[in-house]
This record gives structure tokens, C-alpha cells and sequence, in this order.
């Protein structure tokens, strides 16, 4: 059985033994690409289903574009291309073909089915999707044009992890086009909203929405906002991003429209985006040494039912009483593990480790006396009580437990949220993890010095940050509000 | 407005008319690759969520693969990477570079980014699929796996054509492995079982399930089965197959369980698949001269609402009244469509158009009256009702509605079914389309001229063909079933 290095002697081999544990996902045999197993890929689709609810509530709709891009499109906004030409899957060729060598057959690629032009796999689709906005948009009726997309992402990162920074990963990315500066920046901070809102009340996820730094901005953006959360080790991560791309892209894409007074203009538009990074987050921010823990409104199974039996007689009766009760609770994520030649306790440890949130256990006098034990995941309390009750309480059940987990992550983010003054305990305190509240004079140059210091940058500008006469940490010139500063996955 | 060129004039352009008049899809600048505008992709939405439902009651999970796959593994299976070496999008890149050019910048495949072994983006996941099964199971107790995917596919098609074949598309792919060839059968047989029912339930499209010919065959496999619809031109499609893969991958990708008695032994394994070229088959078996009309089970829209008023004073009563209709069809895709400045005729035009199969027309007598005008897409009828009535019977209509385009599919397809003996009459009948049902001897050379002269196909033999003494089409030699032979996309 796969033992769980615990978070306090190694807490980067404790991320991948939990996933590996969990059977979430898998290293593929291709550079810096995982496979999503069935339990990770649960957690995607119910990321998804909600998601996808609320992106449509705000009036958007799905739509898919092409994978491919062809080289000069990715070229044509300066500041875009120079963000992603590093990390390009580029596609050269069209055929394979076999050769003879050595007496042996080889497949080769077939140098005559070079490409005329060289296509880039979509590191985002910003590019291919503004040509198609550009035929589509002529007049102020077609604005706003408020288009999502779920799909499959390329960027050839050097280092990668599982979850966090993969070559290859699953995202939505939505892209608009407004008629005004006002709606663009408007729309930004909506979807902002939308994210923070999904994360705290849905993966219990604590997240501070601001604005990023000039240097931290998205390759093309005229502003770019993110939510940033705080992981068990001291670390941020950066859970979603929302740009405001201003004229930039319109303009490199002509994309016009003719006002209401009959003037051509050049549209505001937005892009934004959340991936499977939010599953890593979940595991960085909830898990403990027993394995995950997961939100009850997120997770694959609900509620485990183990039947206990010491005899095989007892079996039948107790299998049968635990589908009984699951076919009592329709509406949840249920699962009976019915597994027989596998002891309780090997099952107990198992579901802890795929951090399902309640588990039920039903003995021979459990089933005699109508009753179940109900244990934790969170609290590891167990307690007995009567079927009704547990039926009756089901959903109060999970709401508490996933409203602990939203506190247990809140908690643990103000006893390690910090606000200094002075440069030199931050540099002592940084190690410890974190997030530090400093004041910045908003230079690029202090930014950089801090980074190269301390290995931390500058998180976000909180949106609700209040206004604060204070000093740069780094260059004691004045500033009137703290940013967020940690290391960061 | 957007003209649909007549079905009787040309059918091919009808086809893309309609797809460009609905906003169902749009060529890209990319070669063979479409853009899934929110109407077209709506509808592969509605299709996702009903057949995952039903490949996950079946047993099945999902799960997801790299789009990247090694060329070497590609080639592991002969046939298979045969079949697929003609098509394939390589990476061969990973970075790109700007450089000085007749002093402008130019962007550029940076040849020091070659990698060291060329990439082939999905044109099926088998040989991804199966490397991670090799590593998975290991026990009889690790089966039946039973694996699904929805995702993007890469074939280089070099005659591409709006959902029906294009360079990249959207599928769902199962893979599953099984300790017996007789499960891996039973399995084949199952999901072709799925996908029959689900078209003919929820897209009304009536299909004829049955095996491939060895050479219309799923490179790799040791036997394919497909469902074939008739289109309204008379042509066939092929709109789903299920493959019995045999050993062929197990043995190739060394896939082997520990059996019950402790021998080792190679999984028994299928794959099966259907693709966004259904939606192509929704437009092609039922639509018309005036534009799509779509199965109300997957229709984005099953009921629009046009608000008819002449004088301005009366549009705000109209349109309250129209939108608290559509209040109380909750549980229906209803749309109201208030549009300003566009008169109720262009808005019929522009939904029959695009296929909504109930229209309910709302002017101030009929408010005056509590009643509606409903109108009918398939028959054209427009009737009037009180509204009560109408609540009461909307989801008769509509499943009647969704009854009706099934009869007629079956019924065009009747009318459309020749079984003949004589190898020149059918040559004389294939030019008018239709399925023929012929008795064919099984030889390839005989399916071969066949093909040749008369440009058709064997579609499929159909799981239900009768015992009937007969003699080959083509050459007379004896046969005891007749097969389905047509024209096909």
C-alpha cells in the first residue's frame, strides 16, 4: 500500500504521493504531460459543471476554435508573441511514411509533407479567436460578444508538475469584445468576481482578488487582475487570471465596429481563464498527512458507505442494508465499497486518502439498531447515530463540513498573513511562508530587487486594500497601499 | 439576408448554406479547420451531456490523455500506424525566435528547439490509452477497464468539409480492456447498442447497425461495426463505430493481467467513438429548403417566442406577456425574441432558418384572448390555442415533434431501400441514392469493382439481416445475407 510522506519532512513529495495515492493523475512517457485519471478527472467535471453555469449566467456562450494557429497570427500583437514564442508546440509537417534502413522498416516524417506555414498548437487562443471576431463584428448590435471556450491549452514549460504546470492542460478561456473602455474594464472585474465567488464557496478556497504588477501582466494586456490563494505550506498560488487587453489586440486585429453614430472604432475586449490548476490548489490548500481532503461540493464521492462484517453470513445483510441506504440518499455522490477479501480498515484508509468527506460505516448492530457511525474526514470525529437522523441531516452534514473546511483554510490564512514595516523581518519571516502585506512604491525596480532578495514577487493589489500612508518596504519612498508579496508556485 | 440555395439545385451548397444562414460553424484561416459558432456548438453540448450520461451508466469513466504522442508509439502497431501516417499533424519544435530579416523583425521556428523525437498530436488515443494500461493492470482484479474520453483529433484530411471532415474535430473515444475475447465483444456490440438507440431516441435518426468489410476496417483492428443513416440526398453516413481491437494492442503495447489461476495473459480490448460529424448528420437527414429543422431533444432552442405588435404603445405589453410565458416553461430552452427594429416575419424566416422546432406567436388579441399562435416547423401548420392549453401540452408537442422527424427519417429511408438482384439495375438506381440491400459474396475484389463502377460502398452488414438464399451482385457466387451498399459521405 502507497505510503504518504508526510507534509512536514518533504511537502513537495507529499503533493505527488497524495496524488498518486488518490490515482488522480499519472506522469505520461510524453516530456512534461499527465494523464487525468478517473478520480482527478471527476473533480474537472464537476469544476466544470458549475463553472460553466455561472459563465453562461453572466450571458456568456461556448464556442470552439481551431487548436492550430498558424505563426503569423500569433505574431501579429509584439507583446503576445514575445510572452509565448518560448514555450510553442510548433507543427511543420502533415505525414509520416515508412523507409527501409538497415534491413528494417522505419517511420519517419515524410520531409515532402512540409508545411507552407508553421502552426503553433494554442498556448491561448486570443489570436485565432480575434480573426474570427474580426469578420464577425461590423456594428454595435453584435457588441457585446461574450464568447467562452473549454479546451486543451500547450505550453512547452521546462519544469513542470503535475496539476500545477503541466506542457499540456484542460482550461476555459473566455474572450470578449465591448464598444467602451468603461464595459471592458467592467467585464474584467465581473468575471474577477465570478472566479472568487466559485472559489471560495465551491473548492472552500480563500482568494484575494487584485491587480498584478506591469511585469507580472499577461502578454498583451493592458491590465491584468488575478486571484491568488495561500497553500499549506506558505506558498501562493495564483488560482485564476482576468485580463483587460484594452485596443491592443483590436487594433492588431482590425477589429472595428460602427458606433451608433455611424463611427468606426476599434472594440475593448477582455480575455480570462481558470485550468486544472485548480485541482492542485485544492490538494496544496486542504490536504493533510493522511492524504486529501475534498469540498463536498466538488468531490467525486460524497459519502462512503463500508458494510463491516466479521462472517460471511453477516454479508448479504450487510451489503444489502448499505445499498439500501444509498438508494436513500439520490441527489448525493454516493459510494458503496462493497470489496470483499479487503478489510474495513484498509477501506477506511483508503477513502481517507481520496479524501471523501463523510464516511458511514454499517455493522451487524448498526443494521440491528437502525443506526450507522458517521466518521469526519476533517474533524476525524466518529459518531453514531440513528439512520433517520443521518438521512435527515445528510446535506447539513456535508454543508458543515465543506463551510469548516472554507474556515479551516480562512484561519489558516490570517495566522499566516502578515503586515511588516520593516525589510529585514521580512526577509527572516519569508521563510516561514506566507502572505506579507508591505507597502510598494510601485517600481519595477524595487520589485525586482525583492525578488531577487527573497525569491517572493509581488502577488496582487489587493482590490479592497485600504488606503494606508506608508513607505516602500524595499526603497522607503511613499506608498498608499500594502500589496501582497510571497513565493509562489 | 443570407439566401439558401435549394436543395434540388445543389445540395452540397444547400448544406453549407444553411450551416453559414444558422451560424452553426464558420470555415477558419486554418486548412480544414472549422470554428463551432455557440448555435452548432450548443448542439454538441446537448449531445455530450446526454451520451455521457449514458457511457457512464454503462460503466464507463472519464478520463484524459495526452494530445502529444510519440511518434515511436504511434508505430508500435503496423497497421495501425499505417492507416494513420498519411494524416498526421507532427510537432517538431517547441520554440520559436524573432530575427533581424532586411532590418524588420520577423518571427521564426527556432531550429535549436528540435526535438529530439517528433510528436504526433492525437489522431486517436489507443496507443497513448494503451501505454497507460500496460502500467495500470496488473490483475484480473484490474478488469474490465473501461475508459472514456472527450476530446480534440487531429487527421490531416485533405478534402475537408464542415462537420463532416475536417482536420481537427471533437469526439468522444472509449477504451476499454477486458480479461475475455468474449467480453470485448459483448462490449463492442453494447456501445454500438449506445450509440443506435441514442440516435434514433434523441437525434431521430433512424441507423443500421453492422460489421465493416475487411477493408473499410479501423486500422487495428480485428473487427468494426458501424451505424450507418441515410442523408436526405441519398447518400450515406457513417455516423459512429465500435471496434473489437482482438489482441492486436495488448500484444503490441504488452498489456497482460494476472488471470484467476495465475497465468499471465494478454486483455482482450475495443475502442468506439462518435464525433461532432452528428451534427452534420442532424442537418443532412432533416432539413430543408427553408433551413435546418433540428430534433427538439438536442435543439438549442425548442421554442421561440415572437412578440407581434404594430404600434410602439404596445410593445411593452407584448413583450411582458411573451417573457412571463417563457417564465412559466421553465424546464424548456425557451427563447423570446424582443429585438427592436426588426419586423415578426424576418424573425420567422431567421428560426425556421434555424430549426427551432416551436414557434408560439404573441400579438395584443391574442393577449386580449389568453391564447397563442403556435407554429410548427416540420409541417408548417400554424394553430391557434388558449395559452393554458399550450402550457399544458408543450412537452406533448414537443415529443411529438421529436416522434414525427423520427417517422419521416424512417420513412424516407423506406422509400429509399432497394433490394435487387440485378447488378444493372442497381447501377441504373444508384445515381438517385438510397441504401441497397444486395447479397455480395464477401470478397474483396468483388467490393473493390463494385466500388470502382459505381462509386458505392458496403456500408455495413447489418446485425439483423435475415438468412436468404442469393447470389452475388457482381459475380454470382452464393451468398446468405444481403448487405447494405450505397453512396456515403
Amino acid at each position: 500500500m502507497q505510503k504518504i510522506t508526510p507534509q512536514e519532512q518533504d511537502f513537495a513529495t507529499w503533493y505527488t504521493d497524495v496524488i498518486e495515492a488518490a490515482q488522480m493523475a499519472d506522469y505520461s512517457p510524453v516530456r512534461g504531460c499527465m494523464v487525468i485519471r478517473p478520480y482527478g478527472y471527476s473533480i474537472w467535471e464537476n469544476i466544470q459543471k458549475i463553472l460553466d453555469e455561472k459563465i453562461k449566467e453572466t450571458g456568456h456562450e461556448n464556442a470552439y476554435f481551431p487548436l492550430l494557429i498558424p505563426k503569423s497570427f500569433l505574431s501579429r500583437e509584439a507583446a503576445h508573441v514575445e510572452g509565448f514564442a518560448k514555450e510553442c508546440a510548433v507543427v511543420t509537417h502533415s505525414r509520416l511514411k515508412a523507409v527501409q534502413k538497415d534491413g528494417k522498416s522505419e517511420v519517419v516524417v515524410d520531409p515532402e509533407s512540409k508545411l507552407e506555414e508553421e502552426l503553433v498548437i494554442r498556448p491561448t487562443s486570443e489570436t485565432i479567436m480575434h480573426t474570427m471576431f474580426a469578420k464577425w463584428i461590423q456594428s454595435w448590435r453584435d457588441l457585446p460578444l461574450l464568447i467562452n471556450q473549454w479546451a486543451n491549452i500547450v505550453r512547452w514549460e521546462m519544469r513542470t508538475r503535475l496539476f500545477l504546470r503541466t506542457a499540456e492542460f484542460l482550461w476555459q478561456e473566455g474572450h470578449t469584445a465591448h464598444a467602451t473602455q468603461e464595459e471592458a474594464q467592467e467585464e474584467t472585474i465581473k468575471m474577477l468576481g465570478v472566479y472568487s465567488e466559485f472559489m471560495e464557496n465551491y473548492l472552500a478556497l480563500p482568494v484575494v482578488p487584485g491587480a498584478k504588477s506591469t511585469t507580472e501582466r499577461f502578454a498583451g494586456a493592458a491590465e491584468t487582475y488575478a486571484v491568488e490563494a495561500l497553500m499549506r505550506d506558505g506558498k501562493a498560488l495564483q488560482a485564476g487570471t482576468s485580463h483587460n487587453l484594452g485596443q491592443n489586440f483590436a487594433k492588431a486585429f482590425n477589429i472595428q465596429f460602427q458606433d451608433k453614430n455611424g463611427q468606426l472604432a476599434h472594440v475593448w475586449q477582455t480575455s480570462w481563464g481558470v485550468s486544472t490548476r485548480l485541482i492542485g490548489a485544492i490538494i496544496l490548500a486542504h490536504g493533510d498527512n493522511q492524504g486529501l481532503i475534498l469540498p463536498p461540493r466538488v468531490a467525486p464521492v460524497q459519502i462512503v458507505i463500508v458494510p463491516i462484517y466479521k462472517k460471511e453470513e453477516e454479508r448479504t445483510e450487510i451489503c444489502k442494508a448499505a445499498h439500501a441506504l444509498k438508494a436513500k440518499l439520490s441527489g448525493f455522490k454516493v459510494k458503496v465499497d462493497d470489496r470483499d477479501q479487503m478489510k474495513p480498515g484498509a477501506k477506511f484508509f483508503e477513502w481517507e486518502k481520496r479524501g471523501v468527506p463523510l464516511r458511514v460505516e454499517l455493522g451487524p448492530r448498526d443494521v440491528a439498531e437502525n443506526k450507522v457511525v458517521v466518521a469526519d474526514r476533517l474533524s476525524g470525529k466518529k459518531t453514531s447515530m440513528p439512520i433517520a437522523e443521518f438521512l435527515q441531516n445528510a446535506q447539513k452534514l456535508l454543508d458543515q463540513f465543506q463551510q469548516n473546511l472554507l474556515e479551516r483554510a480562512r484561519e489558516f490564512r490570517r495566522q499566516h498573513t502578515f503586515h511588516l514595516d520593516s525589510y529585514e523581518e521580512f526577509k527572516q519571516k519569508i521563510e516561514g511562508g506566507g502572505f506579507f502585506a508591505l507597502h510598494w512604491c510601485g517600481s519595477a525596480t524595487c520589485e525586482e530587487k525583492i525578488k531577487e532578495e527573497t525569491k517572493a514577487t509581488i502577488r496582487c493589489m489587493p482590490l479592497d486594500a485600504k488606503e494606508e500612508k506608508g513607505k516602500c518596504i524595499y526603497c522607503q519612498a511613499p506608498s498608499n497601499k500594502r500589496v501582497i508579496i510571497a513565493r509562489a508556485y
